[in-house]
């Protein structure tokens, strides 16, 4: 099977609808980057947008103000370990991608390298919003393109079957919940 | 036990770090109402902040430009098919509270009701930006009171035991996920 496949972009937003941690990744010119974020979502449908926090401190701010472009990976509960890390240091002093062994490939539409062992990948454009990104560290991002493992992720749905890889949400200091079981109600 | 204590402010990021869906409570005047919404993040820590997309053509968005007032409420695994109601009725049409039983109680700092059952509540003052409120129908707002039920939220921390209460995250055509297990993991 293979491990990635295109995500029709108006079904790009379930890829983040259900709230999990990602990691930023970002390239300009030479250089490369990757953070995690626990602060991300869906803003819109079709054309697909999203919004992210990135700190004014980190690495990953210049990648994606000098670029324009970043991508947004979703770590599986396997990545957890490095995402704390990617998250707790910074691009200014390490190459994190060698430092934690990170494999990455190409993305179709922008430069920034999308990381191996991830659940879903969503490329994406800033759409500049200054007065934001100053205030409140706050991007908004057009999702040109959109992967995922279709063990995860296949037809538009997640499904998190039992020893399938799962995706994480961050909590603090280490801690996060992997999702957990899926449900369904029906209205009254 | 009570069922609800405050959460301090430099905490009250943390009941939403995980991405839960929540419900949007708004009031102005004698007029109130409830709406679902899964896109919602913390924004910063101290003073808190965080952001959700307010559809325009909702009623509750009329309620919160007119109030400049509301709150995120984190609805339990219990209280999903309540949360899939909200999110697909108007309450143009009608009062969801009645319709669906859902009891409330009084915010401290706004007048935004709060509602009965939930997990954590978020009293939210908007941060006029009124470009990406236009825009992109992305509403920021200062967390003012925090709440949480200590069954699931104490001391600043989750803890989803077995057997207790779980929040939810929203995928799509009626079905969420519960959070999952906690983990932790170490920096290497």
């Amino acid at each position: 099977m293979p491990t990635r496949l295109p995500v029709e972009l108006s079904k790009a937003y379930r890829l983040l609808n259900h709230g999990p941690t990602v990691l930023v990744s970002s390239a300009h010119g030479d250089a490369k980057n990757v953070m995690a974020a626990a602060w991300s979502m869906p803003l819109d449908f079709s054309p697909p947008k999203i919004a992210v926090v990135i700190d004014r401190a980190t690495r990953t701010r210049e990648l994606v103000e000098a670029s324009g472009e970043f991508a947004l990976n979703i770590p599986s509960r396997e990545m957890a370990q490095a995402a704390l890390q990617v998250g707790s240091e910074s691009g200014r002093d390490i190459d994190k991608f060698r430092a934690h062994g990170l494999m990455t490939f190409a993305a179709e539409k922008i430069a920034a390298p999308l990381l191996e062992g991830c659940l879903g990948w969503l490329e994406c454009r800033v759409i500049a919003e200054p007065h934001i990104q100053n205030c409140y560290d706050l991007f908004l991002g057009e999702v040109v393109a959109a992967w995922a493992d279709p063990r995860a992720f296949k037809g538009g749905h997640w499904s998190f079957e039992e020893g399938c890889p799962r995706s994480i949400h961050y909590i603090a200091g280490g801690n996060f919940f992997e999702t957990g079981a899926a449900f369904e109600v029906d209205k009254m």
